[in-house]
């Protein structure tokens, strides 16, 4: 349990916030992998709980994990480690924003992810977006936040 | 689709950084009410798409959704309205800091939520922690923000 600050609330300790969302991982070195080297997120903080025979490890953009982040759970000994987890038709996604939705595509199709939904304007006037997939089957979406022209440098 | 930016990221438009968490909902109205009243979130935004016939309601805790929300989808034809979507085995839940987690579950209680696993401290010199379900059945993680001593008003 190194590493984290159980208490990495900042000043807004006494304001409700959303702190993270929780996914189940088969394999949490290749879960983090993705995110930190495919997404570009750092890793956050991990615990490896022996008692629990659980290992959870936070994934972000920023330094600390108040602000919003994703939380790996890898379960040490389920079964879905080897026969893959089940996705349910009630969750969705966790959504990205990115300066440029297009490179961010191009640049993960020459790492191997698949590219689930191309990017394309859903909502005339509105961001770019696509969608991808994590290593265990979740959908990740991807928005474009910078105004620049799609597919500009 | 009246009152929304599609474009209100802030200043950081350059930056990634993770917006939201999508979950589908069978009642837009019973679960705007829960994230707005039992958990006091705000009605960030809301888009009602006539022509893919489903709806979009953005919750959370600041003035604009580009900081951290939920997107609750409410797909207006979709037998699980009425039937429940399924959950599956991999996703978790979304986790919401919030000052003093004892409180906020007596509140809930109160509200008529189910909570699913009582306030307790999992690790030793850590936040205390709860869980509840929404009405459609999503976990919700309540970890304690503030380090009041538990209980104390």
């Amino acid at each position: 349990m190194s590493g984290m600050d159980l208490w990495a609330w900042g000043e807004d300790a006494e304001q409700p916030r959303i702190l993270h969302s929780m996914v189940r991982v088969g394999d949490l070195d290749r879960a983090v992998a993705f995110y930190r080297d495919a997404l570009g997120m750092n890793q956050l903080s991990r615990i490896d709980v022996e008692s629990g025979r659980f290992s959870i490890a936070f994934m972000g953009y920023g330094e600390a994990f108040h602000t919003g982040a994703i939380e790996l759970t890898h379960n040490w000994d389920h079964p879905a480690n080897t026969e893959g987890y089940t996705h349910g038709s009630g969750y969705g996604h966790v959504a990205i924003g990115v300066p440029d939705v297009h490179a961010t595509c191009e640049r993960l199709r020459a790492a191997g992810v698949a590219i689930t939904v191309e990017p394309k304007i859903l909502i005339e006037g509105g961001p770019a977006l696509a969608f991808v997939k994590d290593p265990d089957g979740y959908s990740i979406e991807l928005i474009q936040t910078s105004r620049r022209p799609a597919g500009a440098p």
